[in-house]
């Protein structure tokens, strides 16, 4: 397994600092070596296209996923034509921002049969994957934590996103590998070996499942901290051809109560020494 | 997909009434028309095989699962040589009960591997599979929820428990599927088929998945409570050639908190309405 050496790869999302303005965390990524940005829409969602690539710039900060969309299955029909067209406007403002890529946490309802739902997502991309074309903007669905099942994500397993993304056959179609949701799944290194295989492997996400997890949304590990085996998956993740940034993605009441810029601090120090 | 149409096939595991000592609890359990049981090791914990076996006579109750066994990995070999020990003291206590099956909670030890982890549990069963033998007493395999991987069991699918029971190819080592740690599972249906074709499908626990769920432990829903697809599962599982006792297994504070006989009853209605 390779070190990692330096700060190269490094992208934080801006749900990472909650607690700070998109610009207020811009300056302080780039002025610890930072040079990836992933965003979520509630973080610029007072700005315009323009100022927040002129805050992108001015930090030398690259953008690399628009965080999120999907959410497609309803048992109404109205919200899921309200969810698609929600998608297609988050493909024009990433497109706007300049953002490469948009994650798809695809939904799931749980007054329906998983089985629908996943029905419904696939027609959900189906339905968006014409604006992606338009916006120049990629598609990554991103497989979510059993537990999510219910509301979350009928798209529980690595295997699943891959065979969705397979179905679509488009370069503009593939996925994001979460370390927090398939950790322990026995067939990881070969979904993601094969994810790579079919050009399908957009984004590597990180953090560490804390033992034990308090809040089963909230309480997400900084690396080093928890029991995933974060080395190992991402020479897993390199060997498949993945070259793209290293995406730190943690949501923890926790860290967002404390100062931070150390919690900034530890995060430099957990990329370079326990991911 | 058939109902239910009594209460012979009803076994109630003795932690969903956690609140009720053992006797109590078999008395309002046999009143309502329960004919089986399955036995915390808690509950029966200051009582001799003799005494329980009384108890149960006396209300024409049927002990069906010995629960838990199991916790096999530890990265100490002094704890995973207790833990065997312990796993064979639980068998000869199951003997002494006449109780003729011992759950399985595999276990995992978040400081190593879970590959490592797997490979303990293993050789955990392999070791205390000839007091098995002695006593008479089956061991189910229970895959938990992936949530549960950093610390309960390493074994997280029905797959990977069909293989371990498969391993093993005896008729004293098969599989506990519950609901609540596989519904999300893609693959459930067939996994449920291999597992009866095989003669493994020893066990069958219900209960249901509340949305939103807010403890991870303690929080499970009553049938019909939840987003479980309760019916289309006992279908698979009947299919499968399963003929035992539907086992319902329920945490909860919550319902814990309340009176214990509206318990029982809100139990009895969503057996026979919601299972």
């Amino acid at each position: 397994m390779s070190e990692i050496k330096d700060l190269k790869k490094l992208c934080i999302h801006s749900i990472t600092t909650k607690p700070l303005a998109f610009e207020d965390a811009c300056t302080r990524y780039a002025k610890l070596g930072v040079q990836g940005i992933s965003i979520w829409r509630d973080a610029v969602s007072k700005l315009d296209g323009e100022s927040v690539k002129k805050i992108l710039k001015k930090n030398n900060l690259n953008p690399v996923s628009y965080v999120r969309g999907g959410f497609f299955p309803s048992a109404d029909q109205a919200k899921r034509e309200a969810a698609i067209k929600d998608n297609i406007n988050m493909l024009q403002e990433a497109s706007e921002m300049e953002i490469p890529m948009l994650v798809l946490v695809c939904g799931s309802d749980q007054r329906q049969s998983l089985e629908l739902s996943r029905k419904q997502i696939k027609q959900g991309i189906e339905s968006i994957l014409p604006a992606a074309q338009k916006y120049g903007v990629k598609l990554a669905i991103e497989p979510l934590h059993p537990m999510y099942a219910d509301t979350r994500s009928a798209i529980t397993s690595l295997k699943q996103a891959n065979d969705l993304a397979e179905y679509f056959h488009s370069d503009l179609v593939g996925v994001a590998v979460d370390v927090y949701h398939l950790w322990f799944d026995d067939d990881l290194e070969n979904q993601i070996k094969r994810c790579g295989a079919n050009n399908n492997l957009y984004a590597y996400h990180i953090c560490d499942w804390k033992v034990p997890t308090e809040d089963m949304l909230l309480d997400r590990g900084l690396m080093g901290e928890g029991c995933i085996p974060l080395k190992r998956i991402r020479s897993w993740v390199e060997k498949a051809g993945f070259s793209g940034y290293n995406e730190v993605e943690i949501f923890s009441n926790r860290l967002w109560e404390g100062d931070q810029n150390e919690f900034l601090n530890k995060i430099i120090h957990a990329y370079l020494h326990n991911s």
